[in-house]
């Protein structure tokens, strides 16, 4: 059994306008209009060659303000309760999230993007392309989630209260 | 600027036959009939709680067997070299992969899975459900990989040699 501890390092810094979770949307999607921009640090600006042909972006980020750690919650979609590997919730045991954003700008090691759901401050872990050839699915079955979106309605609880 | 280190644990192991990168897909979608093991250490298996109902989950794990950091590499699918955030190499300065796989079946705390594109005894991170209403994006430009699946065919380069 392998539980040594692994370290990781911020490349980043991701900056936006949400200062606290009221008002952000759960998916960045749902809320338009919005920018945050991502401050590469500079020693990893190479590695940001050729990213502007990506239309959209998937982050990997530490949630630096996640103090808990639990197995069992309710998502802010729902009163009912789910295992936490069934939903998106800080909460898990390792604080890592994950956001597909939408690129709009690079300049040198700053990289603006809209389709925001990310805290200010956060730190940054990886940026991987998104490629529509590898992460999208057909016949998806969405569990819990699927009954609030049925008839390809947005559900009213999106925004985080 | 933040540059605190960041600790993780695993929580579990995915057991797959690659035991070395030869012959494994680039994604998993490219090689059927391959089925690989989650095995969730027992003290997160309450977290696995209604996972079932969902036909696809997003793995996070750590590249244990890359040793290298780069910031340029050639991809797997061509000979042109790209910012290592165009691409997915494990040889990134956070060695965090992230895959999307076929759930096919969950007991107690082992989920066997389809569409296998990780090496045998990779540390899990993190399971997220993969959500159709999240993850999936019209319109995506796919940078340098987009010449590679024109008129939807699949590429040559997909088993790595």
């Amino acid at each position: 059994m392998n539980t040594k501890e692994i370290k990781l390092k911020p490349i980043g810094i991701i900056h936006t306008p949400y200062k606290e979770p009221k008002g952000m949307p759960i998916q960045g999607k749902f809320k338009e209009g919005v920018t945050g921009k991502i401050e590469v640090f500079p020693k990893y600006q190479k590695g940001l060659k050729d990213i502007e042909g990506f239309s959209h972006l998937i982050l990997l980020y530490y949630f630096h303000r996640a103090k808990e750690e639990k197995l069992i919650g309710k998502p802010f979609l729902e009163d009912e309760a789910h295992g936490i590997f069934a939903f998106r919730s800080p909460i898990r045991p390792n604080h890592i999230g994950i956001s597909i954003v939408k690129l709009e700008k690079v300049q040198k090691n700053i990289i603006t993007f809209s389709e925001v759901d990310i805290l200010d401050g956060t730190p940054l872990l990886d940026i991987k392309p998104y490629v529509s050839h590898f992460d999208s699915r057909e016949n998806v079955k969405n569990g819990w989630l699927d009954k609030h979106f049925k008839e390809g309605k947005i559900p009213k609880r999106t925004k985080l209260g």
